[in-house]
């Protein structure tokens, strides 16, 4: 790449960058928090805290006119007092300072607003008016605004988040979050599993196809997750969602799929809602992927992160016991997977390996390969996956472990890390078949293999098959448009 | 109660007890352990070693003609040689010398006898030639045959196993588990979901009927769990599952459901499969409660013991956070159940404790109410609990915690064991939505509550919905029936 081609990328990059006016919401220099208090700890909900705590490096300036000083930090009366630029503020004053704190951020110059209180669109009539009056002071001032009712954004790649609840667990995964709801933030999924994310909770300004449009260019970002309660802006939202799954997979959880379920969407956030089956055709058109739960959306994500895409649905079941086995063939054929019929000669190897009773097929027992020592355990589990990653039949692996030892986890960790170098294209679908103690070795695992950058462990087989379904379906919706 | 009746129903108790025959294999006073090994630990499969940790106080006789001694105790040339009255044989030696050492248990007059071993009607013709002969062995002998290809049973009541795995987080729950695969006995669902347990296997005698009719004369079972892949006499089972189920809960996983898997299942213990749509009438038709996943039968089997049945299917949804009160709506939709609506009386009881700003309703956001210390939301959780529980349009809770302190724990045991006493016939249905460190903290709160027997944490808000839903139905078809 020539010298002057790279150097123009970078300025379009840089332009494309400081264009997009979430990004001081991202990564802000410098931030106002307005109705800042000195308290700490639990139930202190102290924002400047938190962000010490997260390592963020701009400047950070508290208002309040009750106090001189806030954590060893000046504190100003206004932000109009603060004698330098600021690029955010972030309001958790009441609410019924809220429109006189925005008017003064448009004095001050401020051009993006936090407002993470809640008791506005999603309350009383009380509140209804107050979301009005700040949504036209933003707009006589030129204010982007991000809430009411919302936890804001997090963005650990700048160490940066607007939360008042304490944050834990975080990671600069490229796995991106929009939602509407702040339970995203501290709770969603299993483990870890997103690096940026933005709630936008009553999307008074800022909205879903905003936070689109701005994770699409952004280059921490591969895989989005969406949580939809409801969309104001049906066009905008297919519009930027249509140019984006061709970029990268979008995974969506819509809630408030029932009719009761959307009437309290709506006071919940202040937002409408489309049908359920309007949201499935839209989903079915612009190739967004659906997730059912908070659980399946935190797999989704990372499944597409951490596995590559396999080239068709012939699966091979490997299982640490033979009922587990027949439980995969059940969920394969729930998700429109097949289970594979092995070639000859992977039969024929596996048979050299195997007890003399035991005759190879898929699904295959690992049980009668491994029960003789770790070491044996090992040598089979590698020997096994090799052989069945080199079928032609084969497109991808579901992996579902029962018995186990400790003494396994590192080998198996790397015979994973090992196998999914070699065969790049080739899924392994990991999981544990339930208990106390296989839970706790199943994280084990998964830590092992996130840390490695090579998969992770799903909590069941259905989830594994299911996640596994869904790349196929993605790398067709590839293949078609 | 007068005494001589009293005396009657312990006569025919002890009569009924020692009449069923699967009584020795739940509790033999003596057990020989034929191909025993003196292995220990890991990879070792001792069965010896696995009683003895197990606490068990019976006679234990290891047979093998390589030792004159294993683990201290004298080891027998063949049961023959053993000059004691033996219960039960497990036969742990190579599957071609099983039929020699079954006549010898029948000359010894041994007449219940566990073959755990793979390699029979499970494997090549050879297997299933060997079976066939311990069959008629058996038959002429009188022998009473529990396998081959099978764990076993599991007996925490009497500290007895014939397991050759280690089993781990063992309790004496009133919950017993009838499954055609090992795999239930080491790693089903999430954490101890349990008591006895037995694997039937390949079922060459010993079946899926034969153990449900002891569970349901059996006074250490109140709930029964059943995993099956095929059943060979269908009328047989009909008959023994029509009695049961009006007298303990059934919760069935059936797997094998596809053609596919069927066939497999075949394969993996040699037992003939029925379409799964004869199995879902069957299920209707005997009030069999239908478990989709292992962790769903863990899951119902822990909310049939821990949880009452609510009288109708009217509930109230208390959330920590309004998204997630979006979602407890669709998952009670998606399962039948009603999200209720509030009596007048209970939405100004709450107001009195809410923000002015906030109208209760249902779902009702708890984050408003406990937002400003842990003691005001310790007084929040039970205020609402109270207010919701004395609702006649309650009849049921789903309680999904969001954000939470671990100061929170011991006081949310109390308040949940206390209303739990205070309201007999209103079940709490409890999930803390997802993230690592709310599922230690659900853990937590789990195991308290399980000691407690007043309940235990679903994994999320679906699971705890889909299983109140089970609860009404099961109400339903006792009231029916």
């Amino acid at each position: 790449m020539g010298r002057s081609y790279r150097r123009l990328v970078i300025i379009y990059r840089s332009f494309m960058d400081s264009d997009h006016f979430l990004k001081p919401f991202f990564e802000p220099r410098s931030v106002a928090i307005v109705g800042a208090n000195p308290r700490t700890g639990d139930f202190a909900f102290n924002a400047i805290e938190n962000l010490e705590n997260f390592g963020y490096k701009g400047h950070i300036y508290p208002v309040n006119r009750k106090y001189a000083e806030i954590l060893g930090r000046q504190c100003y009366t206004t932000v109009k007092d603060i004698p330098f630029h600021v690029e955010l503020a972030v309001v958790v004053s009441p609410r019924n300072t809220v429109p006189g704190v925005i008017r003064r951020c448009g004095e001050k110059g401020i051009k993006s607003v936090v407002v993470p209180g809640q008791g506005f669109a999603d309350a009383d009539d009380e509140g209804k008016k107050l979301q009005q009056d700040i949504i036209n002071l933003a707009k006589y001032y030129g204010i982007r605004i991000l809430g009411p009712n919302t936890l804001g954004v997090l963005n650990p790649f700048a160490n940066f988040t607007t939360s008042f609840l304490l944050l834990i667990d975080i990671h600069t995964l490229p796995i991106g979050m929009i939602s509407q709801s702040g339970v995203f933030f501290t709770t969603v999924g299993r483990y870890s599993c997103f690096g940026k994310a933005i709630d936008v909770g009553n999307a008074c300004d800022i909205d879903v196809a905003d936070a689109l449009e701005y994770f699409i260019q952004d280059e921490d970002v591969s895989v989005i997750l969406l949580h939809i309660e409801g969309i104001i802006d049906g066009n905008r939202f297919r519009t930027a969602v249509t140019k984006a799954t061709k970029a990268k997979p979008i995974i969506c959880l819509k809630t408030g799929r029932s009719q009761e379920a959307a009437k309290a969407a709506s006071s919940h956030t202040g937002s409408l809602i489309g049908s359920d089956y309007v949201w499935d055709a839209l989903c079915k058109q612009t190739g967004i992927i659906r997730a059912n739960s908070i659980d399946e959306l935190s797999d989704l994500g990372k499944a597409f992160h951490y596995l590559p895409r396999p080239k068709g649905n012939r699966v091979a079941i490997l299982s640490g016991s033979g009922g587990v086995g027949i439980i995969g063939i059940d969920v394969c054929i729930e998700h429109g997977l097949y289970p594979t019929k092995f070639a000859q000669s992977t039969k024929e190897h596996l048979k050299t390996i195997a007890p003399h009773w035991y005759e190879p097929k898929n699904p295959l027992d690992l049980w009668p390969f491994m029960m003789s020592s770790p070491k044996t355990a090992t040598k089979a589990i590698e020997s096994i996956l090799n052989t069945v990653l080199n079928d032609e039949n084969v497109d991808a692996v579901l992996f579902f472990g029962g018995t186990w030892w400790d003494d396994l986890i590192p080998s198996f960790v790397e015979i994973i890390v090992e196998t999914t170098n070699q065969f790049p294209n080739k899924p392994i679908a990991i999981s544990f078949s339930g208990g106390a103690i296989l839970d706790v070795l199943a994280e084990h695992i998964s830590e092992r293999l996130e840390k490695a950058g090579k998969g992770f462990v799903f909590s069941n087989p259905n989830d594994a098959a299911k996640a596994l379904a869904k790349l196929v379906d993605y790398s067709e919706f590839l293949s078609q448009s």
